[in-house]
């Protein structure tokens, strides 16, 4: 007999208020926010702010700050950037702080943010790294968080779920209960990720704001070692002491 | 080129009080409830009456009818029966009507009622004539709304609505949303039926009341014809004029 499994492996489909968190919350909302936020580390950020809002992010317009957020797809008014993953990548950023503000993907960070120990943004574009400091930093349990689409299921984020399943289950013993197994099933059922992502309602919407070019960006698998790892409220900070609503992630240190 | 698809076909993997529907639901409680509705329509019960809550069910006791629930599995003091589809086969209900109160999937079936045109109640045991009576019914939509456990996904409802999904589209031409996608992944996951069912939740609870043998009756697919279709609520007939909540189910006539 082998050793009992040492940690539980949890994937929410779907956020819900009457959710609430243990241990570690990856936070997946792969088309784009989480991609996204990603990107804007690759690029060299210092720091990044998610808001619960649009409003909130206007907020800091007159900081150092860079803002990017969306509506329906779009850069808002105002906004420096929207939200794709290309732009975030390219964008002149190294160093400075960008504030985000998107639909589902902060939404579902703030709800995770209001329990757990430690909230880290996934996506397939750091999905190996997102796992392993998952991994190192979980106790008890790691549970991921599907953003979802306006309160239901992605396709594009199950499988995503899945994908960091897999890599979870290479680095140690899990428990896992049913929303594991349904994102595992998701995940082995697409031997090619740009399937799924193209398949979903996500990359359907992006496809009717001319934004598709974006999705083979997030199709892309564990292309970057930077994981945004929650470490504060913006309350917290001196930055702005007016908006005490904004998550502050930077870059996890793992290994 | 062929023609466009006629139906859209939906997969809710958890029940949300936000929910609306607009044509056809299948209400899925794999295990157990509504494999066990299946099987007292298919032991000859002439109506199954669901109840929200133990105490509406107690409030029919005065009538000639048979009370069925449970509570953590397990039969409510002063019921009838418990909760088994095993015992509700082999149950003397012919023509009688059956008083229903469970967990997850009554609730699930009131969420459905509040808005669908048409309600079934469907599981593994009579998939292929849920799927059918469903399809034929459908102007629009069919919507799989799966029980889940305790709000949180169930591999075993998820599965059963990857089954429904796959006669669905062997019947007709349907749009897939994401949830019907990813409920399809989780069906071709698992070549063998008992497998998912096994690993769910609502399976390991029923092993830890001592009710595991349930599970193979609730893994079998497609032996039975009967389908409970809601055809009114019990405030509307003279049955039980006190209680405007139960929801009245009879064998759909399909085909």
């Amino acid at each position: 007999m082998g050793q009992p499994p040492s940690r539980r492996l949890r994937v929410d489909l779907t956020p819900r208020e009457e959710l609430s968190f243990s241990d570690v919350v990856l936070v997946v909302d792969v088309i784009r926010a989480t991609t996204t936020a990603t990107a804007f580390l690759e690029a060299g950020a210092s720091a990044l702010y998610l808001t619960p809002s649009l409003e909130v992010a206007r907020a800091f317009k007159d900081e150092d700050v860079i803002t990017s957020g969306e509506v329906g797809g779009l850069k808002p008014p105002g906004f420096d950037l929207g939200n794709s993953p290309r732009e975030a990548l390219q964008a002149q950023v190294g160093g400075r702080t960008v504030v985000m503000s998107t639909t589902n993907g902060t939404k579902a960070a703030h709800l995770a943010a209001k329990s757990a120990k430690h909230v880290l943004l996934a996506s397939l574009y750091n999905a190996h790294a997102a796992a392993r400091l998952a991994h190192e930093l979980a106790t008890e349990e790691v549970a991921v968080l599907c953003a979802g689409k306006e309160g239901r299921v992605g396709l594009d984020d199950a499988y995503t779920a899945g994908v960091l399943a897999e890599f979870l289950q290479l680095m140690g013993s899990y428990s896992l209960e049913d929303g594991a197994l349904v994102a595992l099933s998701t995940r082995r059922t697409y031997p090619d990720p740009l399937e799924p992502l193209t398949l979903s309602a996500a990359a359907q919407a992006l496809k009717q704001a001319g934004l598709e070019d974006d999705v083979p960006f997030c199709a892309e698998v564990a292309r970057s070692p930077a994981v945004p790892l929650l470490q504060g409220r913006s309350g917290e900070t001196p930055l702005s002491p007016r908006s005490g609503e904004a998550l502050i992630f930077r870059r996890g240190q793992g290994l």
